[in-house]
């Protein structure tokens, strides 16, 4: 009796798995013999060889991971997640609450992690210099640029900084944070245009092999496509990378949309406010230009790069496809996990364990890779 | 009309979604108020905090991989993957069954990589010298040893080469391929007494920095238990590893086991044969014993290790943890993850670039690692 709750989802399993043929008996009626005396293609046509029917399930918190990571796996979906802007006032108002709800929590984190964040210009693009109380005497004439996530759309200003701001104190490295250009005001390219112009200024100051470049979600896509319009303006290679889940393919491309679409519990779904953004950003250019999904671009000659992700992160195919794209190319990339983790939550709670060991992780690879 | 079989899953996904209530109304009875008069906890209150609620998906075959990988993923359930053998004589016929499919493909095997393989004993136990045409100067004092996967009681004899052939073949080893005893007839700890055996016998012949050892699945988990029980008795460690989805882990625990669970078109779920095959070799034992689940064992002072796993693999979660339980304690541990592909379908199709390129990437390891 207690479990009363189950026999409907068991009984959807069946009729699944014996291809939906006791809802037809138990009406009484032959769906598709109807379907194709009309002619028309039967559900099991319409289905491609191969594809995985997985019935519906429950999916427990995991207990092998700390408590605070638990609470953040435990998250409910935000009930506004899925829901597309319709005009640009839209847009920027969605954009600016994120923006506001970011700011509100920054000064205590900025407090807590001992580091200051001094804006400033680079090349004429808005950057935020953010500074460790301390750090090590191996990485005082190293720099890390830092290239904020928000799906191309969210991270304006300093609400941009938090993962700077993250990185520089639990890594102890000095970061540049760009602000660069969006949309819906800035489409492609303008940010990575802003991302190369401050590159290349910073270029003037520190020998490439001593600069890091990192971000996570479209920074990290950003950081890669950075890389790949280096290349073609001949500017030299950076020491290191430390792309974090990057969103390298704008089409719905990849495994893990598919198998981990409504387990992720930050983005749900590429389908909807994902692909408006991914179009946004584009404004009608082919996805697949690899200045967009530098999944397609050509990475020969790329340095050392880490590449970070969690089983349940919506974007965990697009890691692996990048990481071994890296590797098929001889780049020395490695890649990191993190155990029923979705989309960037290596970089939720810091007072988790997991998001301490993640930017150590990433601290150690850049002081290991970074030119000396 | 032609999509009618999708009203009764979105029926079924808004019913989940607000919480079972339309079926009480459609039946105009309240179950909930029902179990509650009765001081029965409520589906609500049974359902723990934070469990994610999937509804019914139909996975494609992702095109981000080669066309025969695309048909291994493809490849239905095996109709008999998940029966539980009742008897010592069913185990015996199970594993006799597979064991004579697995031997009718290896002499092609064997010609098509240009691999001999040799029968003999070391230190009382049976193993198998398989060895490639060519071996590069570099790793002719090299020796690599192998434990079979096939949840601990499938691969006797030759029938368990099969993982050392490809291994001899791609990366041109000397492979040890050690024919461990199995349950029903020896449990645990037979196979682990095996296993230590040879590589002490081994060690007679060759520095321990030049052996690496490696296997897949169970394999993986005898290759990480075979290096505790080393460290027990006071052996060197060899010079590095390379455990393929290790199943580190005999209880039911690690996220993907709930997340690619009938995702996994290999392995299907950790309920049922495969519980039953933990059971049978832990023989009574607690599963959480280090030398049985060797997630919980002391890692420290272990040497280089090279993880493999798939997007889609049950034991994506047991990789995850291991790779992070050896970083945290300071092993210099990689991980490698293939798209798409579940539990050890990195050795399915020979011809599949990706099965090449695996193999490739754990040479390169070695190479790297073994002592010189």
């Amino acid at each position: 009796m207690r479990q009363f709750y189950l026999y409907p989802a068991i009984l959807f399993f069946l009729w699944v798995a014996t291809g939906f043929a006791p809802v037809e008996r138990l009406l009484g009626v032959n769906f598709m013999a109807s379907a194709q005396a009309q002619g028309q293609p039967t559900a099991a046509q319409q289905i491609p060889p191969g594809t995985r029917e997985v019935p519906a399930r429950a999916i427990p918190v995991p207990d092998t991971v700390s408590p605070q990571m638990q609470a953040v796996i435990a998250r409910p979906f935000d009930p506004a997640f899925n829901l597309v802007p319709q005009t640009t006032a839209e847009w920027k108002a969605r954009v600016e609450k994120v923006a506001l709800a970011t700011l509100a929590g920054l000064p205590k984190l900025r407090e807590t992690l001992e580091v200051t964040v001094q804006p400033t210009t680079m090349a004429g693009v808005q950057v935020f210099i953010v500074t460790p109380k301390v750090i090590a005497p191996q990485n005082r004439d190293r720099v890390l640029m830092h290239l904020h996530g928000g799906v191309r759309v969210f991270g304006p200003g300093e609400s941009g900084t938090r993962e700077a701001i993250l990185m520089a104190g639990f890594g102890g490295f000095k970061v540049i944070s760009v602000d660069y250009r969006m949309p819906p005001d800035f489409p492609f390219p303008a940010a990575l245009d802003d991302a190369v112009a401050v590159y290349r200024n910073l270029l003037q100051t520190t020998d490439a092999k001593k600069v890091g470049i990192f971000g996570a979600s479209a920074g990290g896509s950003l950081t890669i496509t950075t890389l790949l319009r280096a290349k073609m303006e001949g500017l030299p290679m950076p020491g290191a990378i430390a792309p974090g889940t990057p969103t390298v393919d704008l089409t719905k491309t990849g495994d893990t949309l598919f198998t981990n679409a409504m387990v992720d519990n930050f983005l749900g779904t590429q389908d909807g406010f994902i692909r408006a953004t991914a179009l946004l950003y584009a404004n009608g250019r082919d996805l697949k230009d690899p200045l967009l999904s530098p999944i397609y671009g050509d990475v020969q000659g790329f340095p050392p790069a880490i590449l970070t992700s969690g089983t349940r992160d919506l974007y965990l195919s697009n890691t692996v496809r990048m990481h071994r794209k890296l590797r098929a190319a001889g780049v020395e990339a490695v890649l990191q996990m993190w155990e029923g983790q979705s989309h960037v939550q290596y970089m939720s709670d810091i007072t988790a364990p997991e998001v301490k060991e993640y930017h150590n992780e990433v601290a150690r690879f850049f002081e290991l890779h970074l030119g000396r």
